[in-house]
């Protein structure tokens, strides 16, 4: 079995790393809460495992008493219904496709053992590359083929767009039982290499509202919400596809830009409203606004989801001057630890005419720190066994 | 001449105090810049002169060279489109209708003078008021009856809502030339005599973008107002009339905080996106919807326009545990001056029950002081001569 260590004859494991997404097209409210379908269609990157990531082991074993599940060193209940979706797809798949193969494996249980490479609390959609990594390692464990974002779908929503690699879309789909509701891969990771993505983790990581939550009071109070997943979403699939698909970053910045405000502005018109975007947001949004004036063009963009860190997007030339712009903008009074963390990068120059025209207001730490990334690829096996999170008895190391 | 002060035979003025008019039904956009037609009926409750009002003396005289204005004191331009349009179409009305009562006024300037009882860089709709003042005793002067609501509107839209007192609706109209895009009285001021409104003045009172600019920008950029404007409005509109007309608090309530979220919604939407609400604006809004909550109906509602200032609607009966609320959360530390102003009203006490459930987190003079007021009537002349702004020679006192 491919990317499966058998460690003995009533034990078996396996290991993934997974990515974390950022939506550029926002999933924001879904016409199933269950079957966890969305109200519109999402377009999102997928970001390299280098620098964020879920790694997860999962193991099938004989001895094993019940399905267990460890995140981040810390044991939870299997009981959520979202993973019991997961667990109770990948199953059925399993039996569907390869009763033959796995005969004993029908009564035995898993355990499941997961951690981040990031802090939960820095807001950084970790149950995305959560559940997009137990899921892909379920898979590699069954030794299930073929497309698996749905079962992703059934854990966290945008999971399933971590599946894939590059510019990846979640297509909502027709089917009431959510069937056709999948990821699919638009451009593949190496379709625009000089994108760069730069992560500001605000210093008030606190949520308010999940966005779970959150999207659910959108659908059932807002009166703009129907509109956008009816009418401005689909046209925004589009362009955004074209644009991506002829790299032109002006464009994919301007509805980058638009797509994180209108989400923003239906949060708004729930009711009662639901704000995510702290006072450091707004200064990143006018920040952007205020550099893309001054280059006549836009440079840079900015996306923010249901929390008050910023993602910023721009290309590989800008980077220099864009980190002297946010070092600038967002000095740090810690000298202890890296503000800027991920890819090494030289911080460049502002010429002085950038400097008068930005007329930056400083905001001493606003932004904790930022990490600066790029696009990558979907999940993928780690073969070392070093890399199993899971010991030899199939418990946490 | 009825409410006109003949000084002497080549020098007559009259003097009008107009009100300020809070919106409940917004009014964002328009559909022609020049005429001011807006994109969508509102809806407002015109405030007292008692605490918030303009007050405006014009003369005309035989020996004035030109038409001349000062406001607050300082003399500006009166070519300003706005005011010429006004003018313009005060001196058509009075031609038509009464040439032959003032054969020698053809020819005669108009010297203009207003103040305003409060700051206007408190942002409080101060053109509303400026505007309706002006029109209104322009008419007067001229002897015009009749609606001017529509004369009003060529110089601050909203300014129509002034020409009249208690709850009034301005009707977008569907004449091309705007002709029928006036101001009607929906309920008189005596018609719901327990409504009371709260104006929270925000320390940080600088206002980014002009509602002109503001909403020309959502016209031209946002993909969700033509939906509120076609949809949501006109139902709202409808709704919040029937919610007026039976005093049903709760329902008022509910629209105009709805109202007012979506106004930001739309601004948001915007792009470059545009932001008014402040930090302590949110602080408003929760406090609020966490009040309501308490309650278990909604007791408090809260408007914001195009700056940071809260407007609160609430009935006599919550007034006392209001103020106690307001205090509570927005401390101050200026001994000196009034917090209260307005109305002087009895700040009441918290139940420990209701201290607990809101657990306010103070903010230490976010609001710099409040204005405790009413519904009020529309413009009326002042006939005590001492009233007049300018002087004998029509010249500012």
């Amino acid at each position: 079995m491919e990317h499966v260590s058998k460690i003995n004859d009533e034990l078996y494991m396996t290991t993934t790393k997974a990515p974390v997404n950022i939506a550029v097209i926002k999933y924001w409210g879904k016409t199933n809460e269950d079957l966890i379908i969305p109200a519109n269609d999402s377009l999102s990157l997928t970001l390299s495992t280098e620098h964020l990531c879920a790694t997860t082991t999962v193991a099938i074993g004989k001895k094993f008493r019940e399905d267990r599940i460890w995140l981040n060193g810390k044991e939870e209940s299997v009981h959520s219904p979202r993973l019991q979706n997961c667990l109770h797809e990948i199953r059925k798949k399993s039996q569907n496709h390869h009763a033959q193969d796995f005969p004993d494996w029908a009564d035995w249980k898993i355990h499941m053992c997961s951690v981040n490479n990031f802090p939960t609390s820095a807001g950084l959609a970790s149950s995305a590359a959560g559940y997009a990594c137990l899921v892909r390692s379920l898979g590699t464990l069954f030794h299930i083929e073929g497309d698996l974002s749905g079962i992703a779908r059934r854990g966290s929503g945008s999971a399933c767009r971590s599946m894939y690699g590059g510019f990846v879309a979640w297509v909502k789909g027709t089917n009431a039982d959510g069937s056709d509701s999948v990821a699919r891969q638009i451009a593949s990771s190496d379709h625009w290499p000089e994108m760069r993505v730069i992560i500001l983790v605000a210093s008030d990581a606190k949520k308010d509202t999940s966005s779970s939550h959150g999207m659910a009071r959108t659908m059932e109070t807002s009166s703009l919400i129907l509109e956008r997943v009816s009418n401005v979403v689909p046209q925004r699939m589009k362009d955004m596809t074209d644009a991506i698909l002829k790299r032109d970053f002006n464009k994919f910045a301007e509805i980058t830009m638009k797509e994180s405000n209108q989400l923003h502005a239906v949060c708004l018109d729930s009711y009662p409203p639901i704000r995510y975007m702290a006072s450091a947001s707004w200064d990143v949004v006018n920040l952007v606004h205020r550099y893309n004036q001054f280059c006549g063009t836009n440079k840079l963009a900015y996306s923010f989801d249901a929390g008050p860190n910023a993602c910023l997007f721009l290309l590989e030339e800008s980077l220099p001057e864009v980190l002297a712009l946010v070092e600038r903008a967002f000095p740090t009074s810690r000298r202890d630890v890296d503000f800027f963390r991920g890819t090494p990068a030289v911080t460049g120059k502002m010429s002085q005419e950038l400097v008068e025209y930005m007329a930056i207001n400083p905001q001493q730490d606003a932004i904790k720190f930022a990490i600066i990334t790029h696009v990558g690829h979907g999940p993928e096996p780690l073969d070392n066994p070093e890399a199993h999170l899971l010991d030899i008895h199939g418990y946490p190391k």
